[in-house]
């Protein structure tokens, strides 16, 4: 079983899904007082207390602002800079999710943009957003706060817009998702990425914010790379920039959505599912895995000694199905950099699936156990993950 | 008195030193619980006690770390980005020195780079620039500490390096400098912004973490222009980019730096100075201004009813000096743009004066008193500023 690693054409675009240099370089760093933990946590630095600890994230909407700049370039249309703007904190605050944070959060949103490309209504749009989506967040009782950002001219730094945010929380120690209790023996539930929630205004593609680097090149057709050559890399071999078959306003196959609106389709946060099931469960959740940089593979890191056996994963939607015709990606590669049907997964025991599917359906979100933890079969124990696909199963190693 | 802004060469280069569209988006937003605060300052959402609030900032390095960038390549020695780590997040810090926060701050970086120009060794070098740098300010007592961090390798948004900070703190609202007490009567002590102070390493230029997109331009020469065009915006006129006459490596005109030494000094941190003033003298310091962006007009936007009069400013740095003789740009600009001798101001009652400079001297940074706060000259009563620059005044009216 050989441990598997990106080198397909999300490489070559110059995005490393599994990060291994990043991980290199930070590897040496304190990893909190949670190692095993989703995200870092740190002492109670900010009141000092022992009883609690502290988090504070850093994340954003990656390249996916882009496609919302090319929209926006071709329809004039600034509101879409809204969904980049909900892109950008859920992709923190579902990370938060995953040590169980749902209350108190503090979040302040980063933007640097080329003002002379990105206008003041684009601006307008993110901001304004931003605090939109956090109202409804806060309707919907994840008491997530805006504590202002910061909005940077940096136009020889970006042609479009660099949209990121950061979110803090301070939890009582007792209260945290440690991720130590991932071990063989739990059902994996898997949370839908796509359909529409009942608290989302839309249907969702299930596309979130990983992986749109290539999914924008695979889908988008070489018109944008002759009409807006700011929105890539010059390194990027030309044949694979904008090399799809799609126009932002085609149909996407199997869908009643246009391409542009499945690939701009704001990242769903499961916040609302994940305090449900805290609230009505206590300790029925053994640990959660946001699948976001690494796909289906992310789980790997989490936990020891397990074997993540995913063998009845959910219907794939019809945007990844569009981006693999598109492309060509092997399923290794699809899996890998996508999440393929869900985003979110609830480790629990097998008796306490159904408490877990029947909350996420509560909310309109389908779900259903897509595998489970069983013991490594790695000689060196260390923890592997296989998914089935169609008749086929696809290996992943480790990856520290 | 005509209200100025800057419409210059900096913003022919896409930059807004006065953000005015930013501040058209961002001022409908609630402004916090201390409207006239340096930074905005939230309820205590994080911990929810009455007696406390909380601030969340961002800022970044800006363009800085393109220059890093060209160093980088140039040399291939990427310890250059350890500066830049400084730099973002003293950008930060400084902010939050002048509510009075400079104790228990949790940070978290987030850099999003082109992984193919920017390699594992700068990212190494931004990290542990970084945890080293925030080592350094544990020991000088300023208490901050590193909560992780984001690496996004985002090529088709920039071709170098964007560098950003996040800085939180809980605060008791007793301690809170509230920028209220910024009335006509008080004197203004500058601190300087250039020389060597007692803890750093190297003599600093001055230069800060503002207006680096104009100095790079104005004092770099063609040659950058032509090797490395992923670091400007097409949309800026040739003319304007790279238009200067210097080398990274050539000597600065009356210093004994080179122009690439000059340019990426890191931004000096006033910390220290600032705690050993609050706690040697309580209840002295009626206000702080942190002269970033906006430059020596930044403090236009605090305090009530003013005329900001600064009529013996700190000599001008070399590196201004060059800056200016490079690129022709005027008085008015240059003060609108750049510190052009001190980054930090210190309000206080006149007969307290002698002690903030004694402070400031105790560290090796130069300050005196360059001016002090009349009521203001206008029919509107809005706050205004006055710059003696050799024979003439520079005015500069309000900006809201």
């Amino acid at each position: 079983m050989a441990s598997s690693t990106v080198t397909g054409r999300y490489a070559l675009r110059g995005v490393s899904a599994g990060k291994e240099d990043v991980h290199a370089a930070v590897d040496k760093l304190d990893r909190g007082i949670f190692a095993g933990a989703f995200c870092k946590i740190t002492k109670d630095y900010l009141t000092g207390l022992k009883s609690r600890c502290n988090v504070i994230h850093s994340d954003g909407s990656g390249t996916k602002s882009i496609i919302a700049y090319l929209w926006y370039r071709e329809t004039g249309d600034a509101s879409v800079f809204r969904g980049i703007s909900q892109d950008s904190i859920v992709m923190n605050i579902d990370d938060l999710l995953c040590i169980g944070a749902a209350e108190r959060i503090l979040l302040s949103n980063t933007v640097n943009r080329n003002a002379k490309n990105v206008g003041a209504d684009a601006l307008a749009n993110l901001i304004n957003g931003s605090e939109e989506f956090l109202g409804k967040l806060r309707k919907l009782g994840v008491k997530v706060f805006s504590g202002g950002g910061e909005t940077a001219d940096t136009g020889d730094l970006t042609g479009a817009v660099v949209v990121d945010s950061c979110a803090v929380a301070v939890m009582k120690r007792s209260e945290v998702i440690t991720g130590d209790k991932i071990r063989p023996g739990l059902s994996i539930v898997g949370l839908s990425s796509w359909g529409k929630a009942s608290y989302e205004d839309f249907e969702n593609s299930g596309i979130g914010s990983n992986g749109l680097t290539s999914a924008r090149h695979d889908m988008l057709c070489p018109y944008y790379r002759k009409a807006y050559p700011e929105t890539y890399d010059a390194n990027t071999p030309k044949k694979l920039v904008y090399c799809g078959p799609y126009m932002l306003d085609d149909k996407l196959p199997e869908s009643r959505m246009t391409v542009g609106e499945a690939l701009l389709s704001p990242t769903r946060t499961y916040a609302p599912v994940v305090m449900k099931l805290l609230k009505k469960h206590p300790g029925l959740v053994k640990g959660l895995v946001h699948c976001s940089g690494g796909g289906q593979t992310k789980c790997v890191r989490f936990g020891r000694g397990v074997h993540f056996v995913k063998d009845d994963m959910m219907p794939v939607p019809p945007i990844f199905k569009a981006i693999q015709s598109a492309s060509g990606t092997g399923d290794s590669e699809m899996y890998e950099v996508y999440n393929m049907g869900h985003r979110m997964e609830v480790y629990c025991k097998p008796s306490d699936a159904d408490k877990v599917v029947k909350v996420s359906k509560s909310f309109g979100i389908d779900a259903r156990v897509i595998g489970r933890t069983e013991k490594s079969r790695r000689a060196d124990g260390k923890n592997h993950v296989s998914i089935r696909c169609g008749d086929r199963v696809l290996e992943y190693g480790p990856r520290d």
